[in-house]
């Protein structure tokens, strides 16, 4: 991770890594339980997840074979959690200097892709669900086509609310 | 995956598993940012967060040597989501029949940490920073002390909070 690979984006002035990069845990691996489909590429897909609500076109959650049996108890117009696998983040970004923002901050600060684990995760509605086939159709989704999920999770105030109305 | 490890709950009636496990992908390996300082050990930990908030024992965030830059751009009061990772549970549960629950329901409609990916996420409050040692006060947590961090993110009610109050 020291010598970031082609793929990965250069550092901005003012951008810090972490020297060595991340030490990954071998226990510690995922598996992607299906895959989203949206309309994205990499060059056209929308910044953040307004932007691709105010596109107007909606997104879908493939499982992958054998999961299709975990849907069941969703409902249309739940509000779900997708958390998924940005794979061509860099690791080892400590202090990012996003294009958008006014000035270099900490990963933890932001919600770029780049970061020690490239987990990206969005709050989103079911619209229609096919338990047989193991997809949901959501409202929308700002990744590009393809990209893998690793988890769902039914949205709970209790659990996912800002406590005491911080951050709101 | 099939034989589960002995530390592993049996499963209950109703329960169903994927034949096999998951498939654990090689390239898609966690590392861990810190790790979660509570008083919960297995036997007294709340059942949920907001049994944890009750209990009025606070929790923190230790950060693992050379991520606390990192924290740049936090600040006391805001909310962020915690994502850790529960390494005692199983992964191949498809069907789950939890104590509280009215019955057996599919993994990803329930928060259970048995899950393909045993990943948690709670939105918590920061209540201090130390930016030197890198530390974060939080309000609360219920995970046993010494749990795994694999990701912090700032709450932001665009991405985080249900589109058109779906689920709220």
């Amino acid at each position: 991770m020291t010598v970031p690979d082609a793929h990965l984006p250069a550092l901005r002035p003012g951008e810090e890594c972490l020297p060595g990069g991340p030490t990954l845990q071998p226990e510690a691996r995922l598996c992607f339980i299906g895959r989203v489909r949206t309309p994205w590429a990499p060059g056209d897909c929308p910044r953040n997840i307004g932007a691709a609500r105010d596109s107007g076109e909606h997104a879908r959650i493939e499982l992958a074979e054998g999961y299709a049996k975990a849907l069941t108890g969703l409902s249309v117009g739940q509000a779900v959690i997708v958390i998924y696998w940005m794979d061509r983040a860099r690791r080892d970004l400590l202090i990012q200097a996003p294009r958008h923002a006014d000035g270099p901050r900490g990963t933890f600060a932001l919600r770029s892709p780049n970061r020690p684990n490239p987990l990206a995760m969005s709050t989103v509605e079911i619209r229609a669900i096919d338990l047989d086939a193991g997809i949901l159709e959501i409202d929308a989704l700002d990744c590009f086509d393809g990209t893998p999920i690793v988890d769902l999770k039914p949205w709970l105030p209790t659990i996912d609310a800002p406590p005491g109305g911080a951050g709101s």
